[in-house]
């Protein structure tokens, strides 16, 4: 492993110079390739890698708007060329046959995919802990988690394997690995991508998900992604607005939603410290700031819990008769919980949530977005099983989603930018949501808060040149 | 009782004629009270009836679209006028001090609510009885039923007691009993009217319907109904369009789908004889006819009640506790039946409703509208338990909706429309069925197939006069 984390070069500009001829794709992919091959045994980002694949798909690829943009895409989207394991022994050899809504989407725009990332098993759990293809361990402190669900996602692109990459979120998945791996993590709206092909968690709450180095690439690939499926259920037949690829506008006159209860709770003071600096700096662009007063999220968990619970198991009855001795210990716990969830509070459960959104709609009604820290605490030591914030002690997961999660529900776009770094010298993130189907102003006030903070990442160590191999 | 039903004047001229003047609509709203006195006690169309309030909005009911008419509301519909019973002991004397969002759009189009229509208890079956506020016989043979369950919004229009009802439709609660009475019954797109102040049945399925004397009345009841309300989680951010208000355009050049099977089985053949005459009528008039592969219905009813049940279990267990010994038989093994449902399988159920509309999709994508019979019998004697047709033995409510509930899952618009009389003289009905949100087709298509049968109600016993009485 590297002695730090090192970005690849930024989407854009690698798209800009395979279009305008100064770059030969096929021979920057291979660029890529070599120093998966020379890291991946340690970072453990892939699960499989598809070399013959992403020179052909280099060499043949076109000049769409990502062109030759090397990606790699969570385990648990189907490819026609990688098996799809979803993480998991149950999967092991599985081969769809076909792409997933999302592969397909980005092979049109032109981007290249390298492989199959790592994950929690089946995106069920947030500490991306792995025991058959191991745990990738935070960039910038091996010691310490990457985060999860989409842990091989966020690390490929920390660590220079990939330009960005596809990752799912079902109450934090893409959020909380970019938080704690410094880098820019999204959800757009609940049906702003389509799900087709990716195996899903919980469909009340799975969205893809998207991360990358910088608001500007987000905005590039958000851009190939989004649009109606209508093979997707839940996938919205809306008009896909142009997200600006890193023309953003500004702050100025946005009006910022700060809550006033929850979401400034129980949290590491550095990272709340850190949230109203981002603050601060968005008032001194122009923005305003406003108390906003969301639901009560006392029972959020258990609500989400209750959805999540029976989708998991109705969606994994179908190997259970003869494979549930292959399932890790955490989720096998789960599929044995949701067997006693009844259809009477589950439809409760998808009450309170209408009873979220309506709320959640009413209290945002006179701000843009709102903005609270991703996680309250950084990047746990692997291993552990709960934390302490302020007084509140907790499963290390609960913790990691406790910002996150509820809007999954909601459906809200949700973004996560780092706000700098805490004194143990791990990233923190500060999360930016929005109206639901209003990613552009989402990723305008991500990009004002990234502008100001720069990138986590230190310019000496580019390793576009490989000197970090 | 009246020695055969007699339909009030239609909605159309009646706003018309208030509007231009040339009707006082107090005096005509005094003449359907009194006509109502006469005949509520034999018919049970009305479980309460609000005089004052009706003649209080005839006077200030301005000149809307819907100036003057007098209509039912069946008693699922809040009122802040009247109590809102459901149908049921449990919730006699209820009032919930608001009014429907129907209730509310009619108010504004200038309708006068007259009083709450009589209905199977809390909509929980289709052939109408009801124990507590008696059986609505069908206007047609008092000793067969008027179907259900908005068996009182059927009723009250047939014999003149309405110009239009609100119904419900959960399988076909709004259908059925027009096609057994007579009348025009349309369930809109799932999500083109909001159901927020409706008592629920079951969410995922209930649609509000309209129970009308022709299809142009049942257009302008729509245009004044149709509209996005955040307030109902199912309700579509659409643009509503113009329903044409009775000027609906033909029908050459429309491909007319006919199931190839399932819709044409197992009914009786002067029912099916007679869709058939009204798919020729359609060739005659210019329109095209193609087979249809509808996808397999055979688990649509298990589908459709692991989604009902368990939802009406998680509405009424607020009065479970201290209530339970005041519902009906039927409602109370449904509750039981309910209680029994794992969330695993209501999720399956769900993914089942979710494949069927995606199925329907593919098998809708050459054709315009399908057409099948409403109901495979006519109107049941009251007491049936079950009805054999063509081989086939079968509870009775599960026969009225065999051709109905499909359309509930897919969220489709349907429409039933006379198609003549059974030898046995009563009414029967043919069912056109549409794209989603695309409610103007069915309802040309309807208006093509009306024009061709003519009403079923003679004209001779026009009630305008209060001959009738």
């Amino acid at each position: 492993m590297t002695g730090s984390p090192c970005l690849t070069e930024a989407a854009t500009r690698w798209a800009a110079a395979v279009r305008d001829g100064s770059r030969s794709p096929v021979r920057e992919i291979e660029r890529v390739l070599a120093r998966i091959e020379a890291l991946n045994g340690a970072t453990k980002a892939y699960i499989s890698v598809d070399g013959a694949g992403a020179r052909a798909a280099a060499e043949g690829g076109g000049l769409g708007p990502l062109a030759g943009v090397p990606y790699a895409a969570k385990d648990l989207f189907e490819t026609r060329s990688l098996p799809t394991t979803g993480g998991s022994r149950v999967l092991e050899g599985w081969r769809s046959g076909r792409d997933a809504a999302a592969i397909e989407r980005l092979s049109a725009a032109g981007a290249v995919l390298l492989g199959k990332a790592n994950l929690h098993e089946f995106a069920h759990g947030t500490t991306g802990e792995n025991a058959r293809f191991g745990t990738p361990a935070n960039p910038w402190d091996p010691t310490r988690m990457a985060g999860g669900s989409s842990s091989g996602s966020a690390v490929a692109v920390a660590q220079g394997l990939a330009c960005f990459a596809l990752g799912s979120d079902t109450g934090g998945s893409t959020r909380v690995p970019a938080a704690l791996c410094g880098l820019i993590g999204f959800k757009p709206s609940f049906g702003r991508i389509s799900r087709e092909g990716m195996i899903p968690y919980c469909w009340s709450l799975d969205h893809v998900g998207i991360i990358a180095g910088s608001v500007g690439d987000t905005a590039l690939v958000l851009q190939a992604l989004a649009g109606h499926d209508p093979r997707d259920g839940g996938s919205a037949d809306l008009p896909v607005p142009d997200y600006g690829q890193g023309r953003l506008r500004g702050v100025r006159g946005l009006r910022v939603g700060v809550p006033e209860r929850h979401f400034f709770e129980h949290a590491d003071p550095e990272i709340l410290a850190a949230t109203r600096r981002c603050l601060a700096r968005l008032v001194e662009r122009g923005a305003e700031l406003r108390p906003v007063s969301l639901p009560d999220l006392s029972h959020a968990r258990t609500v989400s819990l209750l959805l999540q619970m029976p989708e998991v198991l109705s969606y994994h009855r179908r190997y259970l008769p003869e494979k549930l001795g292959l399932y890790g210990e955490d989720v096998r716990s789960g599929l044995a919980f949701g067997q006693f969830i009844l259809a009477e509070h589950y439809v409760r459960a998808q009450r309170m949530v209408e009873q979220y959104r309506r709320e959640s709609e009413a209290a945002m009604a006179d701000v843009d977005v709102v903005i609270t820290p991703t996680c309250p605490v950084v990047a746990p030591a692997l291993g552990t099983a709960t934390v302490e914030t302020e007084g509140l002690e907790e499963p290390v997961g609960n913790a990691l989603t406790r910002f996150t999660a509820f809007f999954n529900m909601t459906g809200a776009p949700a973004l996560s930018v780092p706000s700098g770094f805490h004194s143990s010298g791990l990233p923190m993130g500060v999360q930016i949501v929005g109206h639901p189907f209003d990613e552009a102003t989402v990723l305008a006030v991500g990009q004002a808060i990234e502008e100001q903070q720069g990138s986590l990442f230190d310019p000496a160590d580019d390793c576009r040149d490989g000197a970090a191999i």
